[in-house]
């Protein structure tokens, strides 16, 4: 048998726990000072190559409607933040209530628009990934909703060496986690940790 | 010259960065579930070994009120909560607002107690432990007013794999905190990680 494909998920966080600092907004996603979570990506790309590397690995990927875009009905010729050739190289499932034909951009990534949930968007994200991993990409909300839901294997957490003292915390609400961790590293801005979810105690262990 | 003595501080948190849980009483500081955030230590002594070593090798040890005992006045039998033999073996300072003669302890503990505050009790500390470590050894509180007094040169936190939610959190409040992570390692329980105080950006920078 092969190796089964696994639900990841990268998230950089601060010290205290915070995935982006006050008054985010759609063009200022990261809130106040947020970008300094993100330091050890672009002052430090190669002592965390591995890492960053781990990030797009994934053969296709799950992202939150504001992740994609402002909030609101679709503006026609939007067509995401990263410019005609994204860096996923792969399709992308955008959880929405407005549904929306898919969006085909250079490079193999694909954005379609997900508007039944979760569960579907993860079951299409399989079904797009073949052998490949299923990353949830961000942000913060859907991560929590995967973690709940228990149905994220591996959480990969970048733990920036800083105190944003207010923002969104990654953490805030999620219940019945078991976590292990399986592998830790680092550089002078960042440390890096691999959890293990542990199915069995957490709060989707049933429908395993 | 020899090697200077640091001021180090450990402290195990949460992955969301909470000492201890909701409803902390002086017979039960840790709080609800509090106790998970140690099994590492009582679990895993062997796999934990540098890091427990670490927590127990200064040369004097400053530690809050509260640590030690319960709140008001002294019960003059009172002798901390660690038997005839704590764990210490050096001198310990406690901050209090109330004066008390030292109490010495077997092999080598004794708590004095100091009403001046903190740069007084870690100028004690330090010459206690001459070219040892001053280790703060807590509560949260008292490592939170070191913190931001800019005078800890080194924060080991040992970041256990579980979610709280609620309690006190280690960083509430601590602003201007610059870290540089110097060392990871961890076991399936817990993920240690040594950072260095940066005085030069901290509060406290100016004392330097």
């Amino acid at each position: 048998m092969g190796r089964m494909s696994q639900v990841t998920c990268d998230l950089t966080i601060s010290l205290d726990g915070f995935v982006a600092g006050p008054n985010q907004t759609p063009a200022d996603p990261l809130g106040d000072d947020g970008e300094l979570l993100h330091r050890w990506m672009f002052e430090e790309p190669e002592a965390n190559a591995a890492a960053i590397e781990g990030i797009l690995a994934a053969g296709a990927f799950i992202m939150g409607r504001n992740m994609y875009a402002g909030p609101g009905e679709w503006a026609e010729e939007w067509r995401g933040w990263w410019g005609e050739e994204p860096p996923y190289h792969a399709p992308v499932f955008v959880l929405t209530h407005h549904p929306r034909e898919p969006v085909p951009m250079l490079g193999g990534t694909t954005f379609n628009f997900v508007t039944d949930g979760i569960e579907s968007a993860l079951a299409q994200a399989r079904e797009a990934a073949g052998s490949k991993d299923i990353a949830i990409a961000g942000g913060a909300q859907t991560a929590r909703q995967y973690l709940s839901a228990g149905l994220i294997d591996e959480l990969r957490l970048h733990i920036a060496p800083i105190v944003l003292g207010v923002g969104e915390r990654l953490l805030d609400g999620v219940e019945n986690l078991s976590l292990e961790p399986t592998e830790v590293s680092g550089s002078r801005l960042v440390t890096h940790v691999r959890y293990r979810v542990n199915r069995d105690n957490a709060a989707g262990g049933a429908k395993q």
